[in-house]
């Protein structure tokens, strides 16, 4: 499970530079807690947390759950996949939220192939 | 840990599913993002997502250390109420916020009898 | 694996606390879903719980991956800062957002030193 450890650990190092970005935002942008609107872009250094943190709740035991049944070797590929997506998500998204799309597509499909890689080892393994 | 990684792989897609509801809705109800709000029904799509979210970082752990600290078949059982819960709540949420208690309730049972079965089973182990 | 999942047990018993807090609120503060704002008093218990569930997602994996490849007796200490950082982050935000820095502090140098205790481990183990 070395390689599926690698991988989310890299992916959480890169969510939390997206959550200090948010802690940051709040000073830059006058967004006082508990508010978490007001200001656009603060808003879009939310999303991109927030949004990350939705994806990471599949991506993280999807990762352990198709290494350790489908392929310890392939996780890497597909991890990598949607720790560039995730960048390009990012990156795309602060400038225009229009054109987060190609990057929140590569990380939906790193997902669906991690849980439906992992179904599919699991189930093969009960017969 | 087969049961358990079926269960929640189960339960990955169900949330999946949800988060594809919300991607739809953005168009549907013309909410464009950063936003999150502004449409009523799209703050229901968004807020089953969401509770799902909130549920599944208690439900993902705590079902992999029910099954193996406590029982491996009865994690099955556990997880099928957790599921169906999920699908009563999100029915519901969408026709209307004030019908989601049952749903809710199975899933909140679910998540307190899989911590609490599992915080026996490795206190009982450490002793 | 023991003393690991000890810890992300106690933390997600601590979290379901603040996630129950959320849920009494919506009827003190009158604050009916899917509305998550409205109400001052109301948005500090809710960004306690949403704040903490962004932090567990970082917390979780990396309790069980530094307890794997680094050091299952220090993942006891390091989990305890960040059990009473969270304790003391969730008290003081509900009196004043503002206090909430050595609380929130805590707990984020409690996932520093997990991420990157686990990233040391498994890649020292990789050669």
């Amino acid at each position: 499970m070395d390689n599926a450890t690698l991988i989310v650990l890299l992916a959480l190092l890169q969510y939390m530079f997206f959550t200090a970005r948010v802690g940051l935002g709040r000073g830059k942008y006058k967004v006082d807690a508990p508010a978490c609107g007001g200001d656009e872009n603060f808003e879009r250094l939310f999303r991109v947390q927030q949004n990350t943190m939705e994806q990471l709740i599949v991506f993280i035991p999807a990762t352990f759950a198709f290494a350790y049944y489908l392929s310890p070797k392939w996780v890497l590929a597909v991890g990598a996949v949607f720790i560039i997506g995730r960048f390009l998500y990012a990156t795309e998204y602060v400038k225009d939220p229009k054109t987060r799309t190609p990057g929140m597509g590569m990380t939906l499909l790193a997902n669906v192939v991690l849980v439906l890689g992992a179904l599919f080892g699991v189930v093969k393994g009960m017969f």
